[in-house]
């Protein structure tokens, strides 16, 4: 193999759910297109590396210089917040037309087995996000039908007990165990946030 | 959706084998590389693009500025000759171990249904290589077990009929029909080179 392609495919295959095989048929696709298209390509790459980043106050992705569409006053439902693992989380939740209210996201779930804790999360700023937002009555606890996201679930049910005025709920999980929200189809999605429970 | 991420969506679901929910879990892995990764990533598309070019010889990719390592005299057994559709077939039975003859690239196959004829393909430089190659002594036709690459294996033999002294084989499809060589495991690819059929 020539070293350029040797090396493309190499980056390529580095991208998640992408092997050696598909990398060089992707390699090979570059190659058909003219200038122009690639670098299209490489520009929407580099705009959206440097011109976007998450949000201070809820983690969710903003293009920066921008105020986040998702905290900005008057535009949401301010008597809920849904707390997710990634932003990702938001788009999907977003899509299925389902919910209007604020978010929080984690960047995570507890993981003990891969050394997550709760320092390693956006956990310590929720209260603090409680008290900002006066009209909240309830937290939507939105993490992944997993062990983890259970996990987490339960973590927060605990850490939040002085909010006795706030009713915790989680989405049912219509969704299997061990699957991902980011993937979830939005019908799943919507009958999951329709379908919540009330945690005790 | 935030406009930059719409973007780069948009380009990644538009490379092949890559849907939207894949092109989105691929951008928020970007989002997580430092700014040299993504570099590396961009560096190593941009160069493989502007660096690579095919072989006006034999159609094989090479990097450009140098000689093709493939019709470099006195590299390869200039007995055999292998004709594939496409310049990542070479890649492909290189990687079988089984072959260290020329290779002749058509760039697709005869298909009259997409409008694709000889005119198309690299069919007129075919006999021109045989005189080129006075010690060669047979041609083995690999394109793909497809209705298409058979067609073209049968056209190439009639086209040549002229060639008496020299062999023309097929590779035998343990290939299953409507697979591509492409993407075919070493160990398939070998056993098809080894029990290749003589072409009468």
């Amino acid at each position: 193999m020539i070293p350029e392609l040797e090396r493309v495919v190499e980056q390529i295959a580095a991208l998640p759910g992408i092997g050696r095989k598909s990398a060089t048929r992707i390699a090979f696709h570059f190659l058909k297109q003219n200038q122009e298209k690639v670098e299209d390509f490489l520009t929407s790459v580099t705009q959206f590396h440097s011109k976007v980043e998450y949000c201070d106050e809820c983690g969710a992705l903003k293009s920066r210089h921008l105020h986040c569409s998702m905290c900005t006053p008057g535009q949401r439902n301010e008597t809920l917040l849904c707390v997710v693992e990634q932003p990702s989380d938001i788009f999907a939740i977003e899509a299925s037309g389902e919910y209007n209210g604020l978010y929080h996201v984690l960047m995570g779930a507890l993981s003990p087995l891969d050394g997550i804790g709760p320092d390693d999360l956006r956990l310590a700023s929720l209260p603090a996000r409680v008290h900002k937002h006066p009209a909240l009555q309830e937290i939507i606890i939105a993490t992944n039908p997993s062990i983890e996201g259970n996990t987490t679930a339960n973590y927060i049910l605990s850490m939040m007990a002085e909010f006795k005025n706030l009713k915790f709920s989680r989405i049912a999980s219509g969704l299997a165990l061990g699957s991902q929200i980011e993937y979830a189809d939005a019908r799943i999605i919507s009958q999951s946030l329709r379908a919540r429970t009330v945690l005790e």
